[in-house]
């Protein structure tokens, strides 16, 4: 099948979810989903000496757990694609010095998860890669100092605002049969409506959310009701309505069969502004929670639809708007 | 064939290259091979008021002259690969933001060059595209500012320095025959030997091109006699020693069929200390000069090897060495 309308990508090979790992921090193990998660810290530190490191040992415990639930080590593995928030993908580059295996880095801000994700299940279908790792990380310290204030400085902010989720996700997938399949994927357009608020990045992502999912179904010839759930990256409270009435007005309305990780993954009352964002908020909700849901038969079919703003504070000064993208992955269940 | 050995990718579809595209500097226009570029500016500013704008404006370039010359629009490509030097990859983003395909955003540093078209090239044998465009770009003044010191300051450089190529290249790939065939790549792994120095990349970047021309032999049990060139990316004149001594004590020796494009883009009187580095600098020498030697017949069978410094200004604050990394693509000559 391959190529699929403008923007979607059939697998017509079987590929498999193997495992996943996730790790977080304080604050998302008190979440509603804490439970769901392989590790969890009591402290932003992870036991490190700056948050940099603490970011990088959390992608570190997310693939080493996701590789010893299916007893593997790194030289099992063909290829590592991994991205996260930080200049020059630091947390991602560092991990893979140290596994020595072939590796891609990718860079799509909050969607670099499901970006990673469907490039790792081409090179499966292409013949490429026999098991691909993918991993993306964010940490609420390291991102909010490089695109906006440093967190020790105690600035106020706005209820529109997001709350970086402190966490890694990793998956494994490949071919070896098991009853969660990856059989699609929509790669987004970098879309910009205008918004130039790093305050408010559920308004200015929304919009690729919608690109995406309006394709997808486009493309596939299907409809919101062919899925048991379609779940944003990170919309959160203030994204996500106007998701559904951009969604409702192209004639695809989602009802409660639609949901955002950002909002999955804190109580409404931790403080948390809009709700959760950052490359790990769409990577801990899919891999540590959703996945499982899907294995367990209370989800069938699965669209997840990672939402990027493609942030930078040197474009902000420049009187840059924010260019954002949406990449999207469906993952079914099956007998 | 798909994957050969454990990080090569051969592939069995013909991928062809369509056309290529170049715009750069002045001091790039001014070098060997100056007149080989589709689009020279005269000043470092490009025409625009900033300097990112002026990076911008030569990817544009490079993507608008690489479409015409086969009279293609952005709607006749199917997906859209890129990357640059920048924090949050802002000239690949925002140039995606303007041509509205599906787009993959990548970081390897200068090695962003052959990640993106070996991936581009894996995209067209899976299936999942049919026209692929990639392109990268980097500008000395962009580059310096954020990775060392701002041009303006005339801060004096150590001879081991490189030089940041001012350039963009782009690349457009297909299944419709021509004379020149993309047949395999190789994926790097990430390479550390401990160098802390930013002003030595050279010396850093020689080991992860071994490791991967060396992979790259091993994995298709081939020998540098089976190549006519083989060109590394920007190692320059500190580095392009090391990387010959380190294949040589491998069993890989290189001669006359070795060159640098650090080392080919500018004349040894220009001023650029050991050579020219950055995204562009393996994009304007490979897509603006070696494809057309080939074309010529000049040379049937090339590996280039790009290769990436993954610095980061935080981590070197941070007392971490420099992870490097390197990406080969072959073309070859077809009748």
């Amino acid at each position: 099948m391959g190529q699929v309308g403008k923007q979607t990508w059939q697998f017509q090979n079987d590929i498999f979810v193997h495992s996943t790992g996730t790790a977080v921090g304080p604050i998302e193990a008190k979440g509603p989903l804490g439970h769901c998660f392989d590790i969890k810290y009591d402290d932003l530190h992870c036991g490190q000496k700056n948050w940099e490191l603490a970011e990088r040992q959390l992608m570190e415990d997310s693939i080493n757990v996701c590789l010893e639930k299916v007893n593997l080590k790194y030289e099992d593995i063909d290829i590592f694609l991994a991205g996260d928030l930080l200049n020059q993908n630091v947390i991602a580059n560092y991990v893979a010095r140290g596994n020595q295996i072939p590796f891609l880095c990718m860079f799509s801000a909050c969607s670099t998860s499901m970006e990673t994700l469907a490039v790792g299940a081409s090179l499966i279908e292409g013949g490429f890669a026999s098991k691909v790792l993918a991993a993306v990380s964010s940490h609420n310290a390291t991102a909010e100092r490089q695109f906006r204030s440093p967190t020790e400085y105690g600035g106020q902010k706005p209820p529109t605002a997001n709350f970086t989720v402190t966490g890694a996700g990793a998956i494994l997938i490949g071919k070896d049969k098991n009853s969660v399949k990856i059989t699609a994927a929509t790669i987004g357009r970098v879309v910009d409506y205008g918004i130039s608020n790093p305050y408010d990045m559920g308004s200015a992502m929304a919009p690729a959310a919608a690109d995406t999912i309006i394709n997808h179904f486009r493309d596939l010839k299907r409809t919101p009701k062919d899925y048991d759930l379609i779940l944003t990256g990170d919309l959160s409270s203030v994204g996500a309505p106007i998701l559904r009435k951009m969604l409702s007005d192209e004639g695809f309305p989602v009802h409660s069969n639609y949901n955002d990780c950002g909002l999955m993954v804190y109580h409404s009352d931790q403080n948390v502004f809009a709700g959760g964002s950052g490359c790990a908020c769409s990577a801990v909700v899919t891999y540590g929670h959703i996945i499982d849901l899907i294995k367990a038969g209370a989800l069938k079919r699965v669209l997840v639809v990672a939402t990027g703003a493609l942030l930078s504070p040197m474009m902000i000064q420049q009187k840059e708007t924010i260019p954002t993208i949406a990449h999207g992955v469906v993952f079914e269940r099956v007998e």
